[in-house]
């Protein structure tokens, strides 16, 4: 057969169980035909589930890891005991067989960060993050980093969550001088707390990023830049808030269609969940290792599955991540 | 004449200039019959405007004041160097003076809070704060402090928030028990950065709040709560996130309007610029001190001179602050 790209699905840790996740992966096979994975957990269950579907065995491996790693887990304490947990063993294939490309995963987010950290640091020993593509108000993306992953920071992480934000936003999208905004409760360098107004000095004083000064909540997804720098509390907020509103506008639209008997309406409604659904766009990317390694959400399902399949293929063929159509409305 | 309530009108510190916020006042004299105003500011031009407007100048009365505090100035230095002040004069007549209720102000918030604290701390000496009331999605009001006021605070600051905001929400809605939710990252009780997590310890602990717990960004606005805290850096991002949001969706349902020539998107487009222009909704609320100070945008125009006129009478009265109708879709 064909040269294939290969990637790990961990199909364990999800709030779906595994059998949706590998449904997902068949999805994907069918999709695109440069993939392959390597799917990480219960041997007899994805070998059940393979069979089941159909699936083309010669594209998929698979390595048995009888244990999981759940969210009450303490990342300390399960990176060290739990070796023979899904995520574990997808972590250190991913280190040490050059063949995979990528993983995917849904499980807890802590212990994957110590995770990365453990097996899968670059050289530069940087903190990773967890980074978001969010669609901009202008048909561009912003990369919000960090998005929960860190959420007390020091202006020095800050500093190294813009730098890898960068990087990959010029790789991915060949964007030459990504610029980098920090968001702040107002545009003057003046305004932030403790935190923001240490971060703009020093982002001030990098030579190596183009650091555009502070942006406000109001703007910030309005394609002003290209990296949105915060700590992991911010970035948390800013996503959430962004969704909650997003999906109450929605439901509203959705009631006035009904009241009104207005059928149109629907078809209003159908655009704007496909623009402003922020949860399908992928899942966070985790930024700072030599690999992508996807943090998909808990309760992903056969969709997100595609999805962050067909994002670790665009970034290994760098490409650009997203189809930019889907965001015109 | 009949009895009226008296307010102080600081016309000096908008960005628009006075002319507009007497405009205003001169709208809300015709409409509400028991309202009168002390205007602040350079009595030749109020009482030149006034006369234009064919106010009654029963219900006004002019306080000259020649300087102007500016967004530029130092808090600390402009409150001992500015007595002359628009703002200060305002201040020491609501301090000083028993028959005025209220004062509205659209200048320089550090002053204003600054000011607060030196010519109207209330009895215990709490630190003031600066709340919004916005419009949850079943139809209630959820009372956001803090809003930017102090942006770098401390547990116990975040405590004395939880406090004023009950106390304003039982006062005003004749809520008994009103709940406070804390803003996290997560609704787990071990979720949130350092100020969180300690806080959340503070508030579990207080016997006279009605703590119910964490609560996240997409849930902040779903009437989960009667107040939630947060420090100001945090509330500011709400509030701007919430704001651009919903600006971002209704430009898009116009854009979809336009491009399909439904003219009855128009129709919903109106609907949700009423509910969702959280701007309109009457400036923000210092909690803190015994008479109602509102604290308007600064690019504020007749109708936030009307609204917080309105805001403030309410108060006074121990009515409901907003017309719920105004919120059904």
């Amino acid at each position: 057969m064909a040269n294939t790209y290969k990637i790990i699905l961990d199909t364990k840790g999800g709030d779906n169980g595994p059998e949706v996740l590998i449904k997902g992966a068949a999805i994907a096979l069918k999709k695109f035909d440069s993939l392959s994975y390597l799917m990480v957990g219960d041997r007899d269950l994805i070998e059940k589930e393979c069979v089941s579907l159909s699936m083309p065995m010669d594209r998929v491996e698979i390595l048995d890891a009888p244990n999981e790693i759940t969210n009450y887990d303490n990342p300390a304490a399960a990176l060290f005991e739990k070796q023979d947990s899904s995520m574990i063993k997808s972590l250190v294939a991913l280190d040490t067989r050059e063949d995979l490309l990528g993983l995917i995963t849904t499980g807890n987010t802590g212990v994957l960060l110590g995770g990365t950290v453990r097996f899968l640091n670059s050289k530069e020993r940087v903190r990773p993050c967890l980074a978001a593509l969010l669609p901009n108000a202008d048909g561009s993306f912003t990369c919000l980093v960090d998005t929960g992953a860190t959420i007390d920071c020091s202006p020095q992480m800050l500093v190294h969550f813009a730098k890898q934000g960068s990087r990959f936003m010029k790789q991915m999208y060949g964007i030459e001088s990504p610029r980098v905004g920090l968001l702040s409760n107002g545009a003057e360098s003046t305004k932030g707390n403790k935190l923001v107004k240490e971060t703009h000095a020093l982002l001030a004083a990098e030579s190596e990023i183009n650091f555009i000064g502070n942006v406000e909540g109001n703007t910030a997804l309005s394609g002003i830049c290209d990296i949105l720098v915060c700590d992991g509390f911010a970035g948390n907020l800013v996503l959430k808030v962004s969704e909650g509103m997003a999906k109450r506008l929605i439901t509203d639209i959705v009631k006035y269609g009904k009241r009104t008997g207005n059928e149109s309406i629907m078809e209003l409604v159908g655009h704007l969940m496909k623009v402003y659904d922020f949860g399908s766009l992928g899942g966070g990317l985790i930024l700072g290792t030599d690999k992508p390694v996807i943090k998909a959400r808990g309760n992903s399902n056969e969709t997100t599955v595609v999805s962050v399949s067909e994002m670790i293929l665009n970034m290994v063929e760098h490409k650009a991540i997203f189809d930019k159509s889907r965001i015109e409305i």
